[in-house]
Parts: structure tokens; sequence; C-alpha cells
């Protein structure tokens, strides 16, 4: 049975609210998933799962520091994450603007790993943003996001 | 039967002979594939096929303004390529430097209609790259990737 | 006496708004200043002014093909254009989002070309940003970044 | 008097061998410099000098996380570095390629802060890059680097 992985970095609460609503869309495609902290999260983590969803506040219109480490890290696993799907969303505050750079930033290093990398028609270019809290249709956003990213996962899991 | 469609744009014919190349690895595995250079690409020729691949040199670090008109005239499709795999290379000429970010220009465009974007983990991060001619490393380089992309386009074809 | 040129691109009439506002705030620094249509601007316009800015509407999450044709045009004063100083803004329409990467896109060409590129601390990351047509205090950061680029572009005109 | 400070981050000398070549490029030009190790480096030492060069290793065609604690704690610094003048140098070991995304990550932050980023005409187009170890001309390349933003700092802060 296909696995998902969502990993995300929450000062606020809104990045953790969004990985919630992201989750419940990965759970209604009937996929099993986990979702982690990144303080909580090891870089053998990432072995397991066939998707892995990043969840990133926005810190200078780029990916954290934090988020930064664990793809560092992740040099470890290299060359054993390929064809696993990739994908990530992003929130923003105080200074607004950056979360499609920020989600391009752990996209970049998805496919550097030889990962499958899809892409949405709303919510986000590259994947779901949010400035602030996310209202209801930002939470939209995420569950058909989450969803999308179960299906293709069991496309491709599928024999 | 799954189809690819490679697109390239070529002066020196450094491009050209990546896309041939390329071509090679697509038909190894099967898959129809199509070549086209850009000045006879209409924008219509992105419906059919199930994957996209697009050959760019690298004018100023970025894809050149030829396939960036392919790519604003493809509005005309929003939302009908969604789902198709998407991938692109990049030749650079006498400046050196810059195929990276050149692929990037053609791979963010694939990922805002929806499209599936693999990456790979040798000839470079997100496709092929080749400064001047490509030699015989790099035409098995995009030979591989070619094959790759079959591969995947395969797998999201299957019933 | 110091110069500015600023191009930009517009069929709805936003990026044009933008435009005059940045204009305004560049004449209020005492620079004289020239503003074109990207379909009235030829390559060689490029050389006289002592700053360039560009602004763009965001197709695909990124610059136009009419203003990557200039850029690539512009190969033709490769070394000619170090050490001016280059900004850009950008519009985006009914997708939303994308301006960041669409000024990014100038930008970087900026830089290749060995030019100066300020950043500013509100109205967009990297210049001015607008979804639709810019409100009064859209045009307002578009008058301040016109001044700023005004100010620098003397700056460094002084012997 | 003008300042400049360097930082760089290296775990196999080849960053540090660039630091030291532009280091040697900024005294030519008789501004002074701080060259200092990113785990040395604290984020008040930004507030002092009129320049900031950064020289980054390469991990997933992206700067470090190092250098990227570095960049989301100078947000205690917000709006006190404006002005200041940017720049960055990359180097990239076994996987080859990504220096220039890499300076890039620390150049949209400069530009972010409101700094004052160069591009520049060779060696790299947003700034120094080097495969492995550098080389004689390599290191001509910094040092010429290092010679062109100290003058820049010095007609940005000639009354």
């Amino acid at each position: 049975m296909p696995k998902i992985l969502i990993i995300y970095q929450s000062k606020t609460g809104n990045t953790k609210a969004m990985a919630e609503a992201v989750e419940k869309g990965v759970r209604k495609e009937g996929v099993e998933v986990v979702i982690k902290k990144i303080e909580d999260t090891h870089v053998d983590d990432l072995l397991a799962p066939d998707g892995i969803i990043i969840g990133s506040p926005t810190y200078f219109a780029a990916t954290t520091a934090e988020i930064k480490r664990l793809i560092d890290d992740s040099i470890k696993h290299f060359k054993k994450l390929e064809g696993k799907v990739g994908a990530a969303f992003a929130s923003s505050g105080g200074l607004g603007g950056g979360c499609e750079t920020a989600i391009l930033d752990i996209l970049r290093a998805f496919l550097v790993h030889g990962m499958i990398v899809p892409g949405f028609l709303s919510g986000g270019h590259y994947g779901p943003v949010s400035v602030g809290a996310p209202n209801q249709e930002r939470k939209e956003v995420c569950t058909a996001f989450g969803a999308k990213i179960a299906l293709l996962v069991k496309r491709l899991s599928a024999k």
C-alpha cells in the first residue's frame, strides 16, 4: 500500500493548519499518511514513503534553514529517493510574498533527487500558498492538492 | 499507444544533435515520437502527446524568446495539458553557463500547466545540458533521458 | 545629466499605469526619463540611459516572449550595458501569482549584462507587483520605486 | 573608510581558496576587508560593513543550510542592511552544477534586504563559480570580482 509523508515547519500554526488540510486530502484517497514536524523528522524517514510533501514557512522569499538542513542531510540517501513523488506548499507572514520561490526551492531539491514533481492548476502555480492563516478556501485548496498527490502516488505504485 | 513530442530550437546544430539523441532513447522504449523544430511547431501540437520535451539554447541564462512565444501561446490550451509529462534539456554556447536556469524556465511553465515533471540523477540536475556540441558522453546522457521519460509516460498511460 | 529608460508591455493598461507611476517617481528626483512601449523599443535604445527599468505582464509566472525578445536581441550590445542600473516591476492578471519570478527573469538578464540591481524593502521583494489594476497604494509604491532608482542612478553618475 | 565583509563556508578548502582570492582583490582597491568562516560569523557582523560577500558550497543546486541559517537570522536587522552592496560566489563538488542557482539564492536574500547587487561579465553570470578546487584562472576571476565590488563600494560610499 502506498504511503505519503508530510513534513511541515510551523511557528505560528499557519503551515500546520495547511499540513492538516493536505493530510485530509491524502486520506480521502485511501493512501496511508504520516505527518511530522520538521523537528521530529529524521533523514531516514524519507526512505519508506512513495510520496514526500514538505510545507514551509517563507523566510526571505525562500524555504527555511531548518528545511534546507533536512535537504542537505538527504545527500546520505542520494539515488535512493529516485521516482518518489515530491510536492510542496508554503505560507508567508509579515513581509508577504515569496511563497512561490520558497516552494520552488524545495521542488528543485526533489528534482535533483530524481523525484517526480507534479504541477497544479489552482491554489498556487507550484503548490498551495497562504498569506497568514489559511481560510476555508485555502484549506480546500490544500485538501484538493493532497488528494491529487495521493492519486498520482497510487497510479505510479500500481503494477 | 503513448506519444511523445520533442520540440527543439537550434541555430548551430548543438541542440538538434541533443534532440536526436533524446529521440533515440524514446524510440528504444517503444514509444511513438515526433520531433519538431520550434519554427515548425504550432501550439495545437501540444494537445495530442502524452509527454512534451523541449530542447532550448541558452540565451542570457534563460530559455529563448522563441520558446517563450510557444509557452505564452499555450495559454490557449490552459487546463488541457494537465497530467502530461514535461521535460527539458539545454545547450549553451559562447558565454557558457545558464543551462540549468534555462531548463528551469521551461519546467516552471510545465508546472503551471499542471504537468508532471521528473528529475534526473545524471547529466544535469533538471535535464541534460551541453556546453557547445554534445560529445558521445552527452549524447548517451540524452538517450538515457529520453528512455527515462518514455518509461514514465508508459507507466502513466497504463490502465 | 543622468537618464532613465522605462520600457513596458501592456495589453490591459495595468502595467502601463504602473509605468506611469514609476515615471513620476523618476521625474521627482530630477532625472531625465523616457518611457516606451515594448513594441516601440529598439535594442539600440538600451545604450544611452544610465538606468533601465522594465515593466512586464506575467505570463506563465514569467516575463513575456516580447520582453525576452528584447533581452535576446541585446546580445548585440553585450559588455556595453555594464554598470548601468537595472530594475523591474510586474503585473499579473487572471491566474494571479508569478510576478516575483517574472521580475527575477528580467533581473537575471540585467546581471548577465553586468548591470547593477537594487533590492526594495516594500511593494514586492524585487520590485513592485500588482495583481490586476494598480490601486492608489500600488501606484505610490511604484512612484517610490522610481524615485529610489533615480537616486541610485544619480549617486552612481556623480563624479 | 568603506569596509567589506567576506563570509565563506568550506569543508574541502575550495570555497576558502576562492574567498582568499576575492579578499586579495578587495585589498588591491584599498578597501578594508574582514574574512570570516560561517561558523565564526554572528548576524550582528552584517551591520558594520558597506559590502557583504558570501561564498557558498553548492548542496542540492542551492546554498547551504548554514548560510540559510545566517540569512534567516538576519531578519533581526531587517531594514538596516538597505543600500549595502551584496555579492556571492560558489563552488560545487561531486555532483557538479548548481553553482548559479546557489549564488542566486544568496542574491535573492540580499535583494529582499534592499541591498545593491552587481552582475559580472565573466567568471560566472552572477558571481564566480568553481567546480572543485579553483585553478589559477578561477582565482584570478575571484580577485577581479573582489576588486570590482570594492570599486562599487567606494563609489557608493563617496560623498
